[in-house]
């Protein structure tokens, strides 16, 4: 089949790389506004040519949206407007305020809504890799809303990427990732500032860094572009899991101001439970 | 030479392999309460033998402590009156209250005060891994207080470990790890107890969870009989880090509930300086 891929960036790019790889996509077409990502994807042939929207579309079987949620809705609104029986999916991190946007459309059906739970801490299509997506969830929101052959394609393209099929309604979908993904960004982001802050030595931290600051920091280096737009689209969750993680912080600080080392031991066996859910 | 290791958990097991391995101690000696670590560590072959304090002492030519930071100010204060002309070291992750817990012994040009910067969140013997200490920093604190033999045999042995060494007295040590360590362990506690508290469905979270989620949280499952201790003494400059932190996130929350969004992506390129530190 032939897929045009809208916004060729970490996820768009990877996926390029994959459905090429896996002989899913015969011909994959680019949509992109930036030249000089246009020239990376083209000297790292994740696509075989960049077209404009509606030339695009009109060539293609599926089309991905794989640009920043603030952009996606105004762009679904016009791919589903343009296509004639099309699929179209999007790859965002937010769901609800993007479902809201095309319902009632005459071509809501031909759209899924989904999130491949993937991704890295660097952007654009320099960072696309081949080694991504396999054994992560791809989560599919509101399927019932979507007609039943553009869902089956959507999953038969995500199974052949080595992942497991989630399937919740936008909602949900966006408490769970406000827990699950959205929560980590701003303690990375937050913690990153915290030793910028205050700790001016900056050779001595990249002298002493272990994995474990490695591992906790990491996330912030994320894209502004990307992650403002999914923090406002879903601030609601996003700010009743910061005020409990701002509230279990303040647990552990108490527990060492008043020298409750009782309690503080209790805070981290507590914590140790997630062991049973991440191995 | 003949080494003793005295706690043989997931550092001084480590160790213990790498010490074989590079073929630096021709003997180990564990010394370990735990008599089922004893048993792991024996079948793991990560020791010749177990000995009792006293034997192990008068045997060896390097004593190494490798147990928590509140049984190290007893246990060295132990070793070092029981000594000869041995050298003893330490691998912990607090210093000040150590060196301070032994001033003006006799021995104390004996002792010398290390910090190899490397972990994971696992514990215990069966933890120990051969996959340890290379390309991470090992601290060594206030070396003028020490004899000039003693660092010279610590100084060759992280070396031939594959570690960079760096130099620092006690207070500088726990100012920095407080920012490189132990605010990343204290963030990831409670982010894994934001998410058991609030996030009910635990399957969701196991089959949902991305890499981004797993990095940050990671070290929640790091052990309290190692952490606890660490907190405790280390507990000024932790409070200092950890205010600092709850301010940060508290900034990032402001902007969320007066959706000044300029200001959020303000913050986020900030964090994002953090790729000069962290490649």
């Amino acid at each position: 089949m032939v897929v045009a891929i809208i916004g060729v960036g970490l996820i768009g790019g990877s996926l390029a790389l994959k459905l090429k790889e896996l002989r899913i996509a015969q011909h994959l077409i680019g949509v992109e506004q930036s030249e000089s990502n246009q020239k990376i994807a083209l000297e790292r042939q994740l696509v075989d040519e960049f077209l404009p929207l509606e030339e695009a579309i009109e060539k293609a079987d599926l089309i991905i949206l794989a640009i920043p949620v603030n952009s996606t809705i105004a762009m679904l609104q016009k791919v589903i407007t343009l296509i004639s029986k099309q699929v179209v999916m999007d790859v965002g991190s937010t769901k609800k305020e993007i479902l809201e946007a095309i319902k009632g459309h005459p071509n809501r059906k031909r759209f899924v809504a989904t999130h491949p739970m993937w991704g890295t801490e660097f952007s654009g299509p320099t960072a696309a890799t081949a080694d991504s997506f396999a054994n992560k969830a791809a989560v599919i929101c509101s399927a019932e809303e979507s007609d039943k052959d553009a869902v089956e394609m959507v999953e038969q393209i995500y199974t052949q990427l080595g992942m497991h099929l989630m399937y919740m309604d936008a909602a949900a979908h966006d408490v769970h990732t406000a827990y699950i993904s959205h929560i980590s960004h701003i303690t990375s982001f937050a913690l990153a500032n915290t030793v910028l802050e205050k700790e001016k030595e900056e050779n001595t931290i990249f002298e002493l860094a272990s994995g474990g600051f490695e591992s906790t920091v990491r996330l912030a280096k994320s894209n502004p572009e990307m992650w403002v737009p999914i923090f406002k689209q879903n601030r609601e969750n996003v700010l009743d899991v910061l005020n409990e993680h701002i509230s279990q912080l303040r647990k552990i600080k108490s527990c060492l101001e008043k020298e409750n080392y009782e309690y503080l031991k209790e805070l981290i066996v507590h914590a140790n439970d997630i062991k049973r859910i991440l191995k």
